[in-house]
């Protein structure tokens, strides 16, 4: 059978498209001005596992960067292998969100890049104080925080740390074909892409599904048809019943890379995935061949990976007093 | 002409109206539990215009709650008739907005509340010391923290008066018969109101205009055919590109009330708005005969005011170190 779907000239109302926006080259934040600098220091920074209690998890561990910035799983495992309570998100784009986290708990990716390192269950380190004193133990990177951070006296701090880290991630952009159609190339995408491109606008899903990220804003999972969850969402950060069950959207860009899908990782196919949302969100079924035009489309997000840019960097050496993993 | 709108039986997919929420008798937090103590300290903070610096401005002066917490005009005054660059939003029912403010920089009403009284050109309160001092040298007061924060050594604080502010903000709700509606009771909206609720619906309203507030997260104005605006929304607070034109979306609760609309009250009316609403977020002209049909339904959202609740109190005396109003 041949997709049916893929009618020929099939035309966009371009003034929908604005509710997207191209990829910029980088997420800027006028408070962490992006030099190259941090961003090397960021980049090695990303890849220590050093910087967690048993020196076995980095950043990479859950958000893979030659694998779309996640792990595949539906909860990562941490220190001594501890499972998480949600899916890890993607790294990559993640700075064109509103706020970071399912949650939407941190501001910005500065803000961000400090919890991790001190969850019991992710890296597990006890204290910023001892991630500071494991940094400068180690003599390359007193060199590239006083590089980094220059006429700083003391430039190894846990919030130059993060600032770093968010520097380097500002960079993980993927630009796609979608970019290219966004700019006006209207053979950018195939005519079974721009099928489903129009399924999804006539659906709405750009109404959360937006901006250059598109999605990352707050909104409410469940909309119309309750979605079954323990986790409650923004509500169990700040027990107020208007937050009950109000995730942050997550990003749709390299969607087709990031299973598997939703909070609690519950969904392994796109299709079913773009199914659900339309139940959930809008209180429609639509059909099976609707949908796999839905994810045709969404393939067209996925971005080219900046290989030169992620490539694991060389780590300096530890010095003398460097703390030795700690498997407790 | 009859409106031919008001068809017999309209029928409302009531799945769809999960979107939103009855309103609860109060907007609970846990971190500020509510106390008659606290909630009677907090409505004479409200009314005080002590708590300005030239003791002309309260928080009422701007949000009349004998006007559906509003003034009406596009700018409000403050401090010596200086102009604000954003309309008032209404106190009513905002504890239901995910985040305050028409940027969303503050996370909850408490946190509001320290806003505007050291806003230079609200209440301009030189800073937040001097507002305690104030408030110390009124004796009734000194008895009424006291009471409204049992235990504590020092209980007049800048802290404790938000949290007494916002206590009595949290009570500040207004359910309407559209709060019956949604309980079942299918009489309680006309049939003209249900027409236009349908229309609503079919628009797609509420994926931005939902929950007990009817609004309340953080959304793009002019999705899709730009706002020209010089206030950029959250990006002149973030300077986040992501952010620009981002806004809080405003409670439709009132909202025939509430006049002028959007953040900078350009618009007198609310049918304008409506259409302006469908124009920018979807790109869609709808006809003055739908735009009327969907403020018959917004009208069923006037809410009553609580009355006893919101009748100015008798303050609290001056004492004689209290300062004099400073017009400069
Ligand atoms: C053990 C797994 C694990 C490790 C290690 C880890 N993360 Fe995460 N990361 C997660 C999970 C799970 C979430 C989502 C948590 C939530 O929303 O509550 C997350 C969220 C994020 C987000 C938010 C993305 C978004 O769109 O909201 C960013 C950015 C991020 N992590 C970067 C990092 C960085 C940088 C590091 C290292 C300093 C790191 N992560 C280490 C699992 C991990
Ligand atoms: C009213 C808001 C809203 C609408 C409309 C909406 N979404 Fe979503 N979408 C969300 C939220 C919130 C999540 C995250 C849910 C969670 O916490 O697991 C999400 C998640 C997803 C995911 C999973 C992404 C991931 O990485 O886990 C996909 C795919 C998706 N949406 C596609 C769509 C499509 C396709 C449509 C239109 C048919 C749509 N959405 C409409 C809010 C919305
Ligand atoms: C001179 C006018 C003025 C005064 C006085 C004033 N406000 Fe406001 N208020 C505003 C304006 C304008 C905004 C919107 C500002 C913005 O979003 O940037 C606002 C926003 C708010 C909000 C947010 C509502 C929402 O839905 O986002 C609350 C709550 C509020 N004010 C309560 C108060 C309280 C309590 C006081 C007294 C302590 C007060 N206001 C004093 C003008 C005023
Ligand atoms: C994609 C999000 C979105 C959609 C969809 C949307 N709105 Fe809004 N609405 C907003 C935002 C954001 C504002 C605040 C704009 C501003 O900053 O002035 C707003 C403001 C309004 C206002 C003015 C309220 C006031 O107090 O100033 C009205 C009325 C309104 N919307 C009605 C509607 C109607 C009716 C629809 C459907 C036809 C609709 N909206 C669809 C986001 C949305
Ligand atoms: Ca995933
Ligand atoms: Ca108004």
């Amino acid at each position: 059978a041949t997709p049916t779907t893929a009618a020929q000239n099939v035309v966009i109302d371009r003034a929908l498209l604005n509710a997207f926006k191209a990829l910029p080259a980088r997420f800027e934040d006028p408070k962490n001005p992006i030099t190259p600098e941090k961003v090397e220091l960021g980049r090695m920074l990303y890849f220590d596992t050093r910087l967690s209690k048993n020196q076995d998890v980095s950043c990479n561990s859950c958000h893979d960067l030659n694998k779309f910035g996640v792990d595949g799983k539906p909860f990562s495992t941490g220190h001594k292998k501890q499972l998480g309570g949600r899916n890890s998100p993607t790294v990559y784009n993640s700075g064109g969100h509103l706020l970071q986290f399912w949650d939407g708990r941190a501001a910005n990716l500065e803000e961000q890049a400090k919890g991790p390192i001190l969850n019991p269950v992710e890296m597990a380190m006890p204290s910023a104080e001892r991630v500071v004193e494991t940094v400068k133990s180690i003599p390359g990177y007193v060199t590239a925080f006083q590089k980094a951070f220059p006429g700083e006296a003391d430039p190894v701090t846990y919030d130059n740390l993060a600032k770093a880290i968010g520097a380097f991630e500002r960079q993980l952009v993927t630009p796609s074909r979608f970019d290219k159609f966004l700019a006006g190339d209207d053979k950018a995408l195939s005519e079974a892409e721009k099928v489903g491109l129009k399924k999804f606008l006539d659906q709405g899903c750009q109404t959360c599904h937006n901006g250059a990220a598109i999605g990352g804003s707050l909104q409410k999972l469940g909309l119309v048809v309750p979605f079954q969850s323990k986790d409650q969402g923004r509500f169990d950060l700040t027990k107020k019943e208007a937050d009950r069950m109000i995730f942050r959207v997550p990003t749709l860009r390299n969607v087709a890379k990031t299973a598997p899908y939703f909070h609690d990782g519950s969904v392994k196919d796109l299709q079913t995935a773009v199914k659900l949302m339309a139940q959930h969100q809008f209180g429609k079924q639509i059909s099976d061949d609707d949908a796999k035009s839905i994810v045709t489309f969404l393939d067209s997000l996925t971005g080219e990976l900046p290989k030169s840019y992620i490539a694991k960097p060389k780590l300096p050496a530890s010095g003398p007093k460097t703390p030795k993993p700690d498997p407790s």
